[in-house]
């Protein structure tokens, strides 16, 4: 039995009272939240155990989590540069990582993550499926649907926790794209080779033909699905067009069936949004997709921000899980200049949990706001130790305090003139 | 006169007109919302020349501005190192400065801010009459009023553009603060030292019982006043409360003397604010004040940023700037540990620069959106060149793109797999 069927019928299962300790939660809402749907839990039940694992759930009432994108490129396809990503993700605090790779042996990397993580791991089974048959000389049309299903399989029984399947590029959705005349066109790897394989093939998307097969695997190994938006913006222009809003609404539907199958499912989002359309888009999701978690990339509340995007992403992930959002993809630095190296890894990380973070406490998550409130208590008393434990990044925090000692008792911002030391109530 | 006295005169100042050149605006727009009160012009009508100076509107209707905090303090007090803060501030894009100097010869520190910076100048002229005072070993309550207010008009007369002024820590409001119990008491250095000197001298804060003498001088030099937010809450706990709001509405009312008397006027704002209070602290601040231009500090949206709240500052200034605000106040990633050097002084600016633009942009400001366009039109053509001189910070860009060339002509991150290349329309 999967998690939902679980929930669906009253048993609260060992992996929902883990994630209720974790969160502060009492056990039986956490079943509550996945029979409905509104929440899952990320485990494959064919995992094979790994040292200090953790199981983690996303949804509605739980915290806000962060998945790190990592994996190789045709241009960047070394096993222990991926294996450095990883440590580099799960020490920064990411709750989950999606290897992404298409570069080098996919295989070797996907197992190496599998045995490494020791959070849930992510995949995009089409990749896979799509890169074998771009190394051929026949390109991308000479895959079949059967290769894609065989794909899926592969990462269910070797544990993947959660996949991405991009359904949502249909010929009906492809046909409203290509009337938008877009500016950035397509931006998702696995919705673009989709779209050529439809328009090469002339067919429609086996991923959503063949919804019922997905979902037959994915229920046998409890494999959540993540509804991919092969169609978000990638322009600011772009965002919230009839392309993106046709998929969604394709998504919707997808998503209600995998529930009757009890197979637990997210919704993917965009993508490059300006701020004042990011709550219409949480809201539309929700509303779309019977309160399934939403899963956002970003979004970025602008273009310009190359070098910096892990601030844009903070920005608009901040904003999107206070209106609802569940479960915020980080982007790093590197984003739209190149993959990033494990150091980008991290600053990725930190800047998308300071989001969700800001978020939990926005929406009172009691466990979030104590902690807020302990840092400044520590403040007020000079704490200087409690603040470094407390803090986002507590080695980032040791790091910059040593260069500024001040002889006060206070930091050299305004040493003996602190305000906290001079305000005595 | 000032600015403000031409505006409601209707005269079209050169000021007026530049900046309306500079932001694609109509001069007369400008003028009138200088009129109202909703704009102000950043400049000492007594300042000197500088060389490539550029004026500065704050306020509705213009693009939002981002001003860099710099000074020494006691235990940081080369003004080598202040000039390489500056120009690292004026080279990341920061629309104005503020000197707020407390350590070495602060006369001497403000003299180079005044003759290097091409752009508005601020400083909070009590920090100077405050730290002779408590160099002297009688302390701060041996500071007279007329210290203050000679202070202030030194400075005036120096050239510098706008001041802040912590008018707002009265007798009322102290005692409203004494009763709320808070967790972080007093963060603002200003409202300290004003909280302290009334508490030792048993006396009304002289900035507030001599506003009317501070209005003169102003007006002779056409010198914004800043009314400071000496209670500001400095934990997501004491966010909004009632010695905030106190304060707040003293600002109002001498917002409108201000007005009366033709001195331009801008409100300082929190702090720390959880996300789902920032709007609300936005539009009380419109209301409160008659809609004077929003200058916030931050806001930070969590305290356990430490080491990164430049990024928890751009998730609040995108926020608040969304909602309303005009003007914000950097934080560097030293923020709660340290004074920042130039490299942080950069990585604050671009942040906060980033959180304005996005503001732009979602409030539909015409150049910010055409900006992010052209972005998204270079990328789609693969032209990597315009993408460097439309970014945020081009020489991050150009150097983060070295590293990463692909022979596909697509970034490292997908190379020839880049969803971009594969879709054709």
């Amino acid at each position: 039995m999967t998690q939902a069927e679980c929930a669906r019928k009253n048993i609260i299962t060992p992996e929902m009272k883990k994630i209720a300790k974790d969160e502060g939660l009492k056990p039986e809402f956490v079943r509550r939240q996945v029979a409905s749907g509104r929440a899952v839990i990320l485990k494959n039940s064919s995992r094979r155990a790994v040292k200090g694992w953790s199981v983690k759930g996303v949804g509605q009432g739980l915290s806000v989590k962060v998945n790190a994108n990592l994996g190789s490129s045709p241009d960047r396809s070394d096993v222990l540069t991926e294996k450095e990503k990883l440590k580099a993700a799960i020490r920064a605090g990411a709750d989950t990582v999606m290897d992404l790779s298409t570069g080098g042996n996919l295989r070797e990397i996907r197992k190496m993550v599998l045995e490494k993580s020791t959070v849930p791991v992510g995949t995009v089974p089409i990749y896979e499926a799509a890169c074998r048959a771009l190394r051929s000389s026949r390109g991308i049309e000479c895959m079949e649907s059967e290769d894609m299903l065989r794909s899926i399989e592969d990462h269910a029984k070797e544990g993947v926790d959660f996949i991405t399947v991009h359904c949502g590029v249909t010929r009906a959705t492809a046909k409203v794209l290509k009337k938008q005349k877009r500016i950035a066109g397509i931006v998702s790897r696995g919705g673009a080779f989709i779209y050529e394989w439809m328009a090469k093939r002339g067919k429609e998307n086996p991923l959503y033909e063949r919804y019922g097969d997905i979902l037959d695997i994915c229920y046998r190994h409890d494999v959540t699905i993540s509804l991919g938006d092969g169609l978000r913006p990638g322009s600011i222009a772009d965002a919230t067009d009839l392309a993106q809003l046709g998929e969604l609404s394709v998504l919707g539907k997808l998503a209600a069936k995998a529930r009757l199958k009890n197979v637990q499912v997210i919704i993917e989002g965009p993508g490059h949004v300006p701020i004042n359309q990011i709550s219409r888009n949480v809201e539309l999701q929700k509303k779309t997709c019977g309160n399934a978690p939403f899963y956002v990339l970003g979004p970025l509340v602008t273009d310009i921000g190359a070098g910096y995007d892990h601030i844009t992403c903070a920005i608009g992930g901040a904003i999107a899980a206070t209106c609802g959002a569940d479960f915020l993809c980080y982007v790093t630095p590197s984003e739209h200049l190149g993959l990033p190296d494990a150091a980008e890894v991290h600053e990725g990380v930190i800047a998308t949990r300071l989001a969700a973070h800001a978020a939990d406490v926005a929406r009172g998550l009691e466990k979030a706001v104590k902690r807020d409130l302990a840092m400044s208590v520590a403040r007020r008393k000079f704490d200087w130790a409690k603040q470094e434990k407390l803090s986002i990044d507590p080695k980032r925090f040791r790091e910059r305090l040593r260069k500024s000692v001040s002889e006060s008792g206070a930091c050299t911002m305004c040493g003996k003139y602190c305000a906290m030391k001079h305000f005595n109530q």
